[in-house]
């Protein structure tokens, strides 16, 4: 959907740039949240911060030329990546998923680059704002993404403002504890004992379903497909729960319930409007039988265990805006910080 | 300490009033959020709002008495009372401790009666924003106050904001959830099950003390003042403890360990600089070997379990302004709505 050189009505365009460990990605956003043109190509992070400058422009200009616009037509740019990082100072920390990006004053960097003025955000905050911004979320006054994946992202947005914290590490909720006792499950990356992503990130789905087998001898779906040389992931337990498997729907409910647990107490901290599912750990995501099964049963456990006052009026759904999220929300927090 | 008719040079005194089910306490608050006057008068919740209004007036009578002003010398007046209520409408819903006053829109008829703008907050809420705004929390731009007793009252305070939450049911974290397993304990008010006040609210606390009762069958201290005919109370927890009795140890670490759980999820949620403890149930507060060693096992819990980027830059204090600080919180919120 090229711009042809002009603005829209609302303000001139956003860049948002969305770096990953595997790809860059940019988009030209207008100013009412629509995607006017993509541009991706690989990080190659591990070269460093002087080709990892080029690579963004280079995402930047694909983006730009999909959208027929120039670099001049746009007011700000804006850039989520992953964390750590110092969101005041603008600069990367230590990401496990961009080594090669140690310590870099990225933020500084770009704005140079592109002489526009230039926002960073974590990657799943910006992806909530997204939301917030132009997704699922844009009727709600305040809203939580869950971005499900390898690890569980979060991304918590009240009143237009990103819960950034003091430390940079407001919204990480994955990491919040949902089970005390001595004996829970220990995160294998981070070593925190009983946190959500223990139990309900990649990682965790798969150790639980790998119990569940050692447990239950019989002869399910999923240990046919395992005796058959598939490998134990999320894709499989996800096809088998599709399948009507018992054991792998088993998991499907207890990963929705556990999630629902970790939901609640943000609930309780936080009383949003909304609270939005997003990323490839969804069972299927929507328009998937597995997908519906998995969100409902979310639903189900948040009006089981919350205050009814707060879900009676909570929206919980799946997220709206798919892989432009954070493209979407990295240009919507620089609109906002220089153009809203 | 009398005003003599004057104001401060910040800006003229505000009227802060918390309403407890027992009491109501007033106070006249200068503008740097010193207080100047005290007043309180019993409650009497179940005469009805008519009466309540009258009960307000005397309590805000006596503190402008003590505080040498006169009505006209202040701003604004600011009401906290207990939950549920609707914030936005200024309407108490239910409360458990204020039967009598149901469904009453306060705000409006205490602004009515003393003809000055008037706010509603949460009494947790508002104790929040008391020690923030000159209380033990006055250093930092955002805090957690837990307000340990009866129950676990909770208040989050963001950069000048309270979290009150879309449906007035924010900062509500004595009712996250600490452990998701089916047999975890179940509050007896709530009906809601693992939650930090379930374990952690007066009522846990002793309940936990009565299962280590059961198991441990020695002669503890403990064991030895209950054949007495004492009572298992919080009270009798914290002086056996203090007596150096190993079963009522035992039951303060949990306690505070558990208390840490619960503050690692708002920590891993909300990042902010401190978090502050204060209420009857802190095994003696501060100045007394249990309520520092209380602290002092609450801190090295969070330092085990959470972000250490987190955790070493938080401060975990007691409060400072003690029974104080939801009048001081109530008047604050006036001064920030009506005269900041």
């Amino acid at each position: 959907m090229p711009l042809s050189g002009q603005t829209t009505p609302g303000g001139p365009p956003l860049l948002g740039i969305d770096v990953g460990g595997t790809n860059i990605k940019a988009a030209v956003v207008d100013a009412g949240g629509v995607v006017r043109g993509h541009g991706s190509v690989p990080t190659e992070q591990e070269l460093g911060p002087g080709a990892g400058l080029d690579r963004i422009e280079a995402a930047a200009n694909a983006a730009l030329e999909d959208a027929g616009v120039g670099l001049w037509d746009v007011a700000a740019v804006g850039l989520a990546t992953p964390g750590p990082m110092n969101l005041k100072a603008g600069t990367l920390l230590c990401p496990s998923n961009l080594p090669g990006w140690q310590n870099w004053a990225i933020r500084e960097a770009v704005e140079a680059r592109f002489s526009k003025p230039t926002t960073l955000q974590n990657d799943a905050n910006a992806a909530a704002y997204g939301e917030y911004w132009s997704g699922a979320g844009r009727d709600a006054d305040s809203l939580v993404l869950w971005t499900l994946g390898t690890g569980i992202g979060c991304g918590i947005i009240l009143r237009d403002a990103v819960i950034e914290g003091e430390h940079s590490h407001g919204s990480e909720c994955g990491h919040i504890i949902i089970d005390c006792r001595p004996d829970a499950r220990v995160h294998p990356g981070t070593g925190m004992r009983g946190t959500l992503e223990a139990y309900c990130g990649a990682r965790g789905v798969i150790a639980r379903a790998r119990d569940a087998l050692n447990v239950d001898r019989g002869q399910s779906a999923m240990h046919e497909r395992l005796a058959g040389g598939a490998k134990l992931t999320p894709k499989l337990i996800c096809e088998v729960a599709a399948e009507g498997d018992e054991l792998a729907l088993g998991i499907l409910t207890e990963t929705a319930q556990l999630l629902g647990v970790g939901t609640v107490s943000i609930l309780h901290t936080i009383d949003p409007d909304c609270v939005l599912l997003a990323g490839a750990m969804t069972f299927g995501g929507p328009g998937t039988t597995t997908g519906d099964l998995f969100l409902d049963t979310l639903r189900l456990e948040v009006k089981r265990r919350a205050f009814p006052t707060v879900a009676e009026h909570l929206d919980v759904s799946f997220a709206g805006l798919g892989a432009d999220a954070g493209v979407v929300g990295a240009a919507g927090c620089a609109r906002r910080a220089f153009a809203g």
